[in-house]
């Protein structure tokens, strides 16, 4: 399965990747994603241990992700359950994920992981808390160096 | 000024353009955006006839745009009175805006703007109704051609 688009240099230091979308019924918002905006669909997954079923849209470099919640306890559940809806995350590369949160948490801003856990592909990814971003749940996310 | 990234070609017919998050201080918010978490900005611009002054934050393909509202009666100032904060629209770049618009509506897509208006720097721009999107704003922008 493939879902990543071109990617542009990370000649700024920091490149916008995904944005998250939470989905209460996947199929029915590729009604609209793919179906009436004419979104293509990259590829579907589902990640058991965060209980949610994916699909990434190709939308340029930066990609679309549709989060559907495949039991009542995933994190996506509960944020629908708070009747919000919508964009759940948005998600930044880095060049040096570990560093990056060195850094922040020096600065003072609060993290939900001090430290980098696995995400999928292989990248390292991290959320910041969102009382430091002004309400907006920012994922930090390194990818794998290629060999 | 110029706040553009390296654009990758709109080879899926739908590129995502930018994130716009509303902040109800654009230096406190940079404080964060800039000053911990290192983006560029890349420029800042007050869009009276919006009641908002943006700064556009270099975040590779996808810009990251922030916007706060210069007047009470502003868009951006009624989100944000609302409590909700953090991410306000998010925008993909069309071809060809006037016929996506149609498709759309000719889909039952409830539209906010059902032909385009003119946007910054020659764009032509559309708002989607986020009761049609699963509660997202969304827009559409199709760029001038270059000559």
């Amino acid at each position: 399965m493939s879902y990543d688009g071109p990617r542009v240099p990370l000649t700024d230091g920091l490149r916008l990747d995904h944005i998250g979308i939470a989905v209460p019924d996947l199929e029915k918002a590729l009604g609209f994603w793919r179906d009436q905006l004419g979104a293509t669909v990259r590829g579907t997954e589902t990640v058991e241990s965060q209980g949610v079923r994916v699909a990434f849209l190709a939308t340029g470099d930066a990609t679309t992700e549709l989060l559907e919640p495949t039991r009542d306890d995933s994190p996506i559940a509960k944020f629908l359950s708070g009747g919000r809806g919508g964009i759940h995350h948005i998600t930044y590369e880095v060049e040096d994920i570990a560093e990056k949160l060195r850094e922040l948490e020096a600065g003072g801003v609060p993290l939900i992981h001090k430290t980098p856990v696995p995400g999928s592909r292989g990248t390292q990814i991290a959320f910041l808390h969102p009382k430091g971003t002004g309400g907006v749940l920012v994922e930090l996310v390194q990818y794998a160096k290629d060999e």
